[in-house]
């Protein structure tokens, strides 16, 4: 049974998340739809990252498998054909292995969170990145996000319902660098907890803010304690922004 | 009677344009309506360039006049929270001599056209960049937009519409490069003709594509024949980035 890996890209704005729920619109629905137009037969998506409501991606990677085997090319236009209008494209298609799952073969997931930091609305942003009155300082954050790489104990920052059996994770990546106007956080790991991007952002946002040190924020994570976290960030200005997998594995996404 | 410049940011995507209409919501209508609830007094709103419906701005130019006189930054902060929820923001207030008029002592326009050219569809740039399928040529866009500067008869790339005198202008600067993944256009001129960026990248993307070499823009021009024109390009792809002033005169604007 031909399997297909897809990359792709979506607003997060007018969902209730990635995992289709009922009654509720969903990037997964919309896609399993769209499946389903073009091979006239039903197929679950499986995704690497279960985005939240109102998450964005640039680079989520996702599988389905077909009974009939079709171009890569003819899949990933048909099936953008069939998303229109929804917010969602699927920016590659690729016959993969059946042994290849998004999920569990997936070995990095990277993520962008976009502050707009100036005193006046960020009204072209709007729903693209989180803004923030009070002008940050970058290199601060980015100092103290340095604090936060390593196998630790996130407790702090990971929220209440989080589901993983464990608290730890190893941080890869974590910096904080001035793009244009916007402050960009960008954080990679294997795998991250639930809202754990959001709470390191808003944690770092109490630091670019003057409210918080660097040893403020050292001794939230050390506290393991959910109390410690600062404001979690919103959902509009996070991004998935990509997805890796060892080479034999099905390709590593590269947006 | 004092008399206020304002820097502005706007989202065109909801409006008929800037100029206030009857029954129809305009940047200019909801400007005023905040200046009225801020002062208590109706005051017009005057513009340095009056953008098409759906063309968005990111240094729009405009003043005011009112009778009692604020600090700038109180009519900055003012305005912003009497526009909320419209996608309009007053990135800068500044009290400017009675003399300075918007319109009439500005000396240069500034304008960018953002295009996104790749299969999928721009999905999170949706009403922000002009999609197009076909990568385009960059470098031939860039060199066939420098056969536009000069000062020339624009009537090939002047909308019938237009109400100016006269159709001979002076582009004092034109440029495509690749920013990201968009093609970014970007023009200086004193000022333009109605449409005529539209009609210059609409052009040009002709070029890009591969249907049209520069030679064909370049008598396009030289017929100053309006039937010539290649498909004018959509609003929402347009930013009015900034309006330039005699150091004298205002300050310069620059966003």
């Amino acid at each position: 049974m031909p399997r297909y890996k897809l990359i792709l890209e979506y607003d997060g704005g007018p969902y209730a998340g990635f995992q289709a729920q009922a009654d509720q619109p969903s990037v997964q629905g919309c896609i399993e739809r769209a499946i389903e137009a073009f091979t006239g037969e039903f197929a679950r998506v499986h995704v690497a990252g279960r985005t939240d409501a109102g998450v964005h991606a640039t680079g989520q990677a996702a599988h389905f498998d077909t009974s009939k085997a079709w171009k890569a090319d003819v899949v990933r236009d048909a099936l953008n054909a069939h998303l229109v209008p929804e917010p969602i494209a699927v920016l590659s298609a690729e016959a993969v292995d059946p042994e290849f799952h998004v999920r569990f073969s997936a070995t990095g997931r990277r993520y962008l969170y976009r502050v707009f930091d100036r005193r006046a609305p960020a009204v072209l942003e709007r729903g693209r990145a989180f803004w923030v009155k009070t002008p940050l300082d970058i290199p601060a954050m980015d100092a103290a996000a340095k604090r936060l790489l390593g196998h630790h104990d996130f407790t702090t920052f990971r929220d209440a319902q989080c589901q993983a059996k464990s608290p730890m994770r190893t941080l890869d990546h974590a910096a904080v660098a001035r793009v244009g106007q916007e402050a960009h956080f960008t954080f990679a790991a294997r795998s991250f907890l639930h809202r754990q991007v959001r709470s390191m952002v808003g944690s770092l946002i109490e630091v670019g803010a003057g409210r918080w040190t660097a040893d403020d924020l050292q001794a939230a994570l050390a506290a393991k304690d959910r109390a410690r976290c600062g404001p979690v960030a919103p959902a509009h200005g996070l991004y998935l922004t990509g997805v890796d997998y060892p080479e034999a594995g099905g390709g590593a996404s590269s947006p």
